[in-house]
């Protein structure tokens, strides 16, 4: 069976933002290709994308293709429009959390959905959160690694993760508006060297900041591998020990420890960098992730950690759903999945064979 | 034999900065009890220092214990002042360089250079990295992850690498003035998440920018490990091939081909890393490195590298001085060794026992 965690989503169209909320800054999908489209901001294109963003039926064949039996669904980053007034970003919150139900509700076996939030408001975040879990039957939310320049160990964002705690909310942490971005015009280096370091600076945050133990009930995990954390692990565990005036002001737990409480995929495109990370922190805390449907994503499901010949038949099936069942919530049986078909068809052909 | 490439160090003491060029900004040491000091920005102190960081005999004392047999000499980063006056960083690079040479010719043979450079003015920049190499004998030069917010791939700093190719000199590139600082006041992030990433963003804009290729004579070597980019590889390699409109403006040779030309030092802190990067990069590109006298650096020089099993002697003398060797340009013999120690006091013996 498998899982992947980290599957971006957004809805075919979605009304003009700019002319809902009044002023500019929104994205906009334009449609100039059967197929394909535009993601545009202002009259600036910045990728273009194919259907498999937005259609359904398109992502289920491409999933059956690449045996993935369940994608966990998620808005794309530059969504989060964080930096918006906090009623229109809670509006457009509805907006995509409302086109995810609808998805999930289509296809409840194959589909999981993480919901958007507006955590520049943490009070609106926590409506949303609740709704989205207690009405939509979301698993979880997926929130940036950090909330216009406030880093996630805010005391402001607590009730957002006492409300994650108390829903059993799985929360997916994904780099946006990246450290830097305005020095790397070049080389997409925002997305190569920027998106590692924003994941470990989310992760160091929660886990300096006391979060990780304040709220043990959250279920944190983290985008592409945690970035650059694990392998700089030892840096900043030393940076830890070394300065307990910088670094132990709210924890006297390691970061080495606090690493056995926290979730990370396994999107790193090296083998040997992934069974560095099933060594050092144990295939429990790595799940199946490939940022589909990006280019700078897995293109092939689950290749990176079926090719690695070291890993178990354990290991492998705890990399691609064990891991991802356990952080969800959910049992096995709640997805259709190859084994549950077979079995059915068995059942179905028990009841109709003399 | 253990060659250390990344060791800093300051003059005991230097003029007031501030009244010799004018404005504020410069970093003063403050003596304020035998054998320490602090470092200060203003009125602000910003890190409290021993006597090891300027008193070279107390440094070889250190050397002595931890068995290293020669250091590489560069300045704190805090130092650079790439944001002064080109003349001022000029006249400061002089006044730091000329203490290094003194250090270097009272210790020859336990000591090696590498100068600093006004790199915000490139035509400067060759001046001093002339006079360094041809007139003061060092090795080689230390400058920044950027210039004032400008990449290394940048065409202003072609001189530089010409006259580095010429001049045989090492180019040793260390992190300063970290991405992101001003969002990330607490838990020593920018030491523990941004420098990682500085250094990536140094070497993806060598790479990509073509540098490494147009200049294949210079020798550049990367602190802590090579920051991220060892580990974010992956990623890397990955968005250089499937973002080829933005990646590969300038060079179409991969960075996994490319990193065969670059050096790192060793100053991970973690044996599974180290061992990563040994079996991706090979220890041919790894060089002892241990950020002396500092807290995030290795304190018994060579540990880390001493401590894997895994490595056979022949690897083990390659991180702790081949590497070092041939990035430096120089024969194991120009160094005071334990064994050309021993050689000459055993030749010493021969002519003088009868």
């Amino acid at each position: 069976m498998k899982i992947d965690i980290h599957a971006h989503i957004l809805p075919r169209d979605w009304p003009d933002l700019t002319e809902r909320y009044g002023y500019e800054g929104f994205i906009r999908l334009e449609h100039h290709c059967p197929g394909c489209a535009r993601m545009m901001l202002g009259d600036k294109c910045f990728r273009v994308v194919d259907e498999n963003l937005w259609n359904p039926d398109v992502r289920i064949e491409e999933c059956d293709r690449s045996g993935v039996d369940v994608q966990v669904l998620s808005t794309v980053p530059v969504m989060f429009s964080y930096w918006a007034k906090p009623d229109d970003t809670h509006d457009l919150c509805k907006l995509l959390n409302d086109h995810l139900a609808e998805v999930v509700q289509k296809y409840p076996r194959r589909f999981v959905a993480l919901g958007t939030l507006p955590m520049q408001a943490p009070e609106l975040a926590v409506i949303e959160l609740e709704r989205c879990i207690a009405q939509l039957g979301f698993a979880g939310v997926e929130i940036g690694t950090h909330i216009n320049g406030r880093n996630l160990d805010d005391p402001e964002f607590y009730p957002v993760w006492e409300a994650a705690e108390q829903h059993g909310a799985a929360v997916f942490v994904h780099p946006w508006d990246m450290m830097g971005m305005k020095d790397l015009p070049n080389y997409w280096l925002p997305w190569l060297v920027s998106m590692p370091a924003e994941t470990s600076r989310a992760i160091c945050s929660l886990m300096m900041g006391g979060v990780i133990e304040r709220f043990p009930g959250v279920r944190f995990a983290f985008a592409h591998g945690g970035g650059s954390f694990p392998a700089t692990l030892g840096r900043i565990n030393r940076g830890f020990t070394m300065r307990p005036d910088l670094c132990q002001t709210h924890t006297e737990t390691e970061p080495r420890e606090l690493f056995k409480r926290i979730y990370i995929d396994s999107l790193v495109h090296d083998p040997l960098i992934l069974r560095f990370m099933v060594e050092t922190f144990g295939s429990e805390r790595i799940a199946l992730g490939t940022d589909y449907p990006f280019p700078l994503g897995e293109l092939v499901a689950g290749e990176l950690i079926e090719s690695i010949n070291e890993f178990s038949p354990a290991t492998k099936e705890r990399l691609l759903s064990g891991t991802a069942l356990e952080w969800l919530g959910k049992s096995r049986e709640s997805f259709e999945t190859p084994s549950s078909r077979a079995h059915s068809d068995a059942l179905h052909a028990a009841h109709v064979t003399p």
